[in-house]
């Protein structure tokens, strides 16, 4: 399916999900085209974003962000066209990226929307190496991991847009980069392609010793986006005055209850005393949203002199959506998931 | 007892203990008053400090230090007076800051060692306010705490020597500080004497309640040194970006085993991203030894003027300290704990 003219589309809440969502989270409803109000524009998604974060926002567990109210359209950052506007700065045929959500078309006032022009280069890269996720890996990596050359960083997710991200900053810092990965084909990407010293695969047996041998002078820095059983074999290879800035736990998001014991926490604050750590978490907007400029400057060279390679894997239809946004979850994108909303 | 001209008395660990510590884990011996070689002084011990970080020393964990050796004097603190001096810039009658460890008299090439000159007042504070427990709290509450007049602190230990400057020093820079100590003498004092907006006493029922009445708008900086079930009251508490500076975790060091589950180490992790919460453990001197001067010219002028109140608990005796040192571990300390070897 693709766009209508006179019809959106759009994934509202359907109920709260527990553990991994189902075909009863979201709901596909369909209505007219909205109608833009004085002081708005029409913008037809082209490009939609799938990210962990999405599934936080499914909870009304106290989190940083409001949830989504049951009924409401999923939230979600859109790459998309403006068709009609009442907004100063912005004009029919612009390509903006904005918060449009899981559906066809979005009005907005302005707020918070970017203006690409009118033929932007690989326009989705905006909700990527451009976009949260870039920022995300350059804050963290440079605002709370303070790397030193020569320094180990290790970065788990090394496949998806943060973590590879990460890296391959770290590589131009003159760190010693070790990737985390799932599955052989992701390591061998993070190696040959986007250049880390090393990547270990934290599905294949022997995890913990291979991540040892692999960062054989231990861990200076640890860029945390996953939790769980990474987390475990990370833990005791954290040199003294360790970094770890902390933007994701996707390991846990699907969870219903905690582990069994034994409790675990005074272990990790011991941890954190001992060996003098500083553990961060941070959502890159509220914590370095004014960085946006100098790191949009910097990841431009970067990209443009070949520094930093991205791989996207665009999937094709709304429709799919709720799908990939639960193998994302899962482990299955390899790359940069967006929904490319017309055929 | 008292000193001897003749002998020095020396604790050596005997065995390393599992638990608390016991009777058979520091062995009383004697031996001749050591000689100095040239370019040494020999000091005469006249305080020891006692801390909880020397339970770590006694174990051979993996830590931020080497470990006491089974057999070797224990490490501490000491306020000594030079008695013999072939070293340039001390000599006989000076008092002086020393490493001198648990027993009458020592050696020294005068690394590390401050010199107070002939007559200090209150030399033993500079054990307290004026030494290590007085940066711990000047730097973490400053460097990692980050306050802003206004924001609510919680501090763990609040009568101890740590807490309490840490609580009096958040008042000098207008925040709303709230202690928990053990029991309602503790508390009394923290309050009537300290000067601590209100102070929760963490043995009595309902402390998890009380702690959350006297936050009313939530904490934005916990001062840790105690972990364990006070922790947990305070996690529920804390703010969007709090900062918790983790000089200590005394309810833990005399742990054998991690406690029952479920297992919060991803809870804890998922409150550090969620919340944004910047957690550091720091060791005083490895970390902030370079503001020493900086905070010694602060504390001195702020006790000159009254605004921060100090507590000792001087026992006399050598002999005492093994059994001072447990009480310490277990709560019993009402102030800055140090042993007076002279009566």
């Amino acid at each position: 399916m693709t766009q209508s003219n006179s019809e959106n589309r759009k994934f509202v809440l359907a109920e709260r999900p527990v553990g991994v969502p189902t075909d009863s989270t979201l709901r596909l409803e369909t209505e007219g085209v909205p109608v833009p109000a004085a002081g708005q524009m029409l913008l037809r998604n082209e490009f939609l974003s799938l990210d962990p974060y999405m599934r936080g926002r499914m909870s009304d567990a106290p989190s940083y962000a409001a949830p989504v109210e049951v009924g409401e359209v999923m939230i979600g950052g859109t790459v998309a066209q403006v068709i009609s506007s009442d907004v100063a700065g912005f004009e029919e045929g612009d390509w903006v990226v904005a918060f449009g959500g899981w559906q066809d078309y979005a009005l907005s006032d302005g707020t918070g929307v970017i203006n690409m022009g009118k033929s932007p280069e690989n326009p989705s890269w905006a909700l990527g190496v451009f976009g949260m996720p870039g920022l995300t890996a350059w804050a963290g990596l440079t605002k709370i991991g303070q790397p030193k050359a020569g320094e180990t960083l290790v970065v788990a997710g090394a496949s998806g847009p943060v973590g590879a991200t990460v890296g391959q900053i770290g590589k131009i810092l003159g760190l010693r980069v070790v990737g985390i990965a799932g599955g052989p084909e992701k390591c061998r990407h993070v190696v040959e392609t986007l250049g880390f010293d090393d990547c270990i695969d934290y599905k294949a047996d022997g995890f913990p010793e291979a991540l040892s041998n692999a960062a054989p002078d231990g861990i200076d820095i640890y860029f945390e986006n996953v939790g769980g059983a990474v987390f475990d074999a990370v833990l005791p290879l954290l040199n003294p005055s360790a970094r770890i800035p902390v933007c994701g736990l996707i390991s846990q998001y699907n969870a219903t209850s905690l582990p069994d014991g034994p409790d675990r926490m005074n272990l990790l604050l011991g941890a954190i005393l001992r060996k003098r750590l500083t553990v961060r978490g941070f959502i890159v907007f509220d914590d370095f949203g004014q960085y946006y400029p100098e790191f949009s400057a910097q990841m431009g060279d970067w990209v443009a002199q070949g520094l930093i390679q991205y791989r996207e894997e665009v999937i094709v239809g709304l429709e799919q959506a709720p799908s990939a946004f639960v193998g994302l979850l899962q482990g299955e994108a390899f790359g940069k998931r967006v929904i490319k909303l017309n055929d």
